[in-house]
């Protein structure tokens, strides 16, 4: 195990949020590495999952910090509040989970 | 983007499922990429999250398969049905969510 941090984060939007209000506050979303040096990788998609397990999530973000003191530096950073403000009155749940990643398993390359 | 799927996977267990049984379960899962060569990497953890949004899950697993045909062999596969059987009793509440990757930033390395 190294330090690293992952930060699973998974959206719900109203449902009368149009497509291009979603496309916007993803982008939003995306700008973030830019700003905050913390987010080490970041990637996102639509839940295309086919297990019916998804409980009402249409979108997976997930953001690697190098370390707890990324992650704890990323949460109360003015361009993460600026973003969280943008986007919350267009959401209708959210969960985050984070987890130090215990295994990279390559089965086969 | 690639055509690779991130298959995120989050588990509460029941409340009198004891550490034991937990840490086996999870090492079940952990033997999956052995068993199945459609699993090209495997990651897991305990939630360490701090901002109270994890709706209760306590564990995240991520799965990458190089394809969607990597992800559709994957759900039917024997060794992860017999898993599934194993692990199912034991849980409270399970979240899966698929995505293709749209982006890898890596903002400062």
């Amino acid at each position: 195990m190294d330090g690293s941090v992952k930060h699973v984060v998974m959206f719900r939007f109203k449902a009368d949020t149009d497509e291009k209000k979603i496309a916007e506050l993803i982008r939003g979303y995306e700008s973030l590495p830019k700003k905050i040096e913390h987010m080490k990788q970041f990637e996102w998609g639509a839940d295309m999952s086919v297990e019916n397990l998804h409980e009402g999530f249409t979108h997976c973000f997930i953001t690697t910090f190098a370390d707890v003191a990324g992650r704890d530096a990323y949460i109360p950073h003015e361009a993460h509040h600026a973003y969280v403000e943008q986007l919350l009155p267009y959401l209708e749940k959210i969960l985050v989970v984070d987890f130090h990643p215990n295994e990279r398993v390559s089965s086969r390359t």
